[in-house]
């Protein structure tokens, strides 16, 4: 097992060797933000730098900042005489993903995030929509200031699919017909694209290759996909003790992904019509989970999501594979660490 | 009288020629927009596309790309083999500009925007804040692309001062004995530094040198200022038939602007305590606006209002005397005509 301090890893870190292994760059990842929420705040009104610190600083795992700084290392970065401060533009992929969440809590009425109370509850939604955008505006900055214009394209593509993706979910509500191509076009947009986008421009900003670049892209897409489905997963068979969030409240909000797409697809004429019955009844919905999950259990909906997590983390570890495994040895470790945390992960 | 068609601009325009000679930019930006949701929507959600056209075309002046295009050309832009679409940069500023009155809306839980039911109204709060993000970030992009990271970084500084003025504002809320100097630190940031950006940024892609960026980012903060102070005189002072707004707003709101603010400056210690007394209660600010009125005409707040306006103007104005007249006559009587025509709109 790996300790972490002496960049020795073979093959992938448990959690513990995990952690170690990475707090050193989540520390940097820390003090970057922290150094430029210094630099910003000196003419800055007061409130919104109290709001921008409560909404960043709230026990974020920074997963997407160090997937950059990972990939950046992966490609060749930070040899020699490079000037990319990669911290720097590692954090506006936290900063964006902040911005999401709180434009996100704002749109879902959220009470809490992470266990506290959320910043539109704490500061109200005029703070959360504008600290959002605050932080929607410093994020492109800093991705154009650290890799120029063919970064910050890849990083709008990625944003803006987000947005599409959200008006897709949202085209879809009430369509309990829905097809897996459907769930996954909106995971794809929702969540997978950014991630593919901090991959790809850490390698980008690194000097990668066309081919290192596509792989890491797809690492990102293929981790992000199985990250949203079994966040999916654990909103109907997470530990409410471990997740912090009370299970069944995609089915009570008539919220279709995988497991129940899955079921519907799978079910005999009976059972198919009485979960879509379920559905389109409020009431019986929000009365009716236990049942749904002995329906979508009986033809094996939470066990054929979970494969295709499994497939997608499959594909990321196999992009992996192009890159020099003892030149890269830690950081490759990690980005396999971490496609296997994503599937085992409880919380 | 200019007519448009010519070319020939002796000095400033009136309403009807200023009109005829905008036009053929105007129709190009819209052009530009029109041509740039079509590229988008082949792989866009439709509801998208369509909350997008509902907000962006909605009777809007399109002042802000027009003073990019403006001051493109003041500084020798478009001449020769230059590369920059300046139409579709210049849309970036409507796009974010749009953005920001999505989010407006929301935050002010506006009814109606420009005599329509606003987006939020329309589409819900959902739409508004996700087309907003979207909007938002594609103006990034364009501004990135054409003009490269020192525009982007014009941009971004402006676009967070309006998040940090929207947060003064906040702080500054049942602050009664606000100064002039608290009010011009908002409206810099809310208003004037995103129209001193886009004349800033026209001319900087245009290649101009420091001095006339400086005076031209100089004139849209000025022409900025002045706008919202005749936008807070019409608040008090306007034709409802002629604005769509109904007058006396920002008083019931307790929202402190500037005639209110030179009132209780100027007022005498019984007529102060009034005014205070007024603000400092909901109900007395609502049935108060007439009375309130009386007392800031009587010491001259809406007179001295209008005087900083004019004083601002006129300072925008002093900066386009190093331009060479003769050379760009049209471009410069066009900014005169639309800084005399911020001073004397009723609407």
């Amino acid at each position: 097992m790996n300790t972490g301090t002496t960049g020795q890893v073979a093959g992938t870190v448990d959690g513990t060797g995990l952690k170690a292994t990475i707090a050193p760059d989540l520390a940097r990842i820390e003090q970057a933000m922290e150094a430029d929420l210094a630099a910003l705040t000196s003419d800055m009104a007061p409130l919104l730098d109290e709001v921008l610190r409560y909404g960043l600083f709230n026990g974020g795992k920074r997963i997407r900042p160090l997937l950059t700084v990972l990939c950046y290392r992966l490609c060749g970065g930070g040899k020699g005489t490079s000037k990319v401060d990669i911290y720097r533009l590692a954090m506006a992929f936290e900063y964006l993903h902040c911005a999401t969440l709180f434009h996100d809590d704002v749109i879902d009425q959220a009470l809490t995030r992470r266990g506290r109370p959320a910043v539109n509850v704490a500061y109200g939604e005029t703070a959360a929509i504008l600290a959002g955008d605050f932080l929607h505006t410093r994020s492109m900055l800093l991705v154009g200031q650290g890799g120029g214009i063919p970064a910050l394209e890849i990083f709008c593509e990625a944003t803006t699919a987000m947005v599409d993706g959200e008006f897709l979910q949202l085209h879809n509500a009430s369509n309990y017909n829905l097809a897996e191509a459907d769930y996954f076009a909106v995971i794809m947009g929702k969540t997978a694209r950014l991630i593919g986008a901090t991959c790809e421009i850490g390698s980008l900003v690194a000097g990668a290759d066309a081919q290192a670049r596509q792989a890491l892209r797809n690492y990102g897409l293929h981790l992000g996909c199985a990250f949203q489905i079994i966040d999916d997963l654990l909103d109907y068979q997470g530990d409410e003790t471990k997740t912090g969030k009370s299970v069944g409240n995609d089915f009570r909000e008539g919220k279709m992904t995988l497991p129940l797409i899955i079921a519907i697809d799978r079910a005999k004429e009976n059972d198919q019509k009485r979960l879509l019955a379920m559905l389109v009844n409020t009431e019986e919905r929000k009365g009716g989970f236990a049942e749904a999950c002995t329906l979508i259990a009986g033809y094996d909906g939470f066990t054929l999501a979970r494969h295709k997590a499994e497939e997608m983390i499959a594909e990321a570890l196999a992009q992996l594979r192009i890159f020099d495994q003892v030149a890269v040895q830690q950081e490759m470790a990690v980005l396999e660490s971490l496609a296997n945390y994503v599937l085992y992960r409880n919380k």
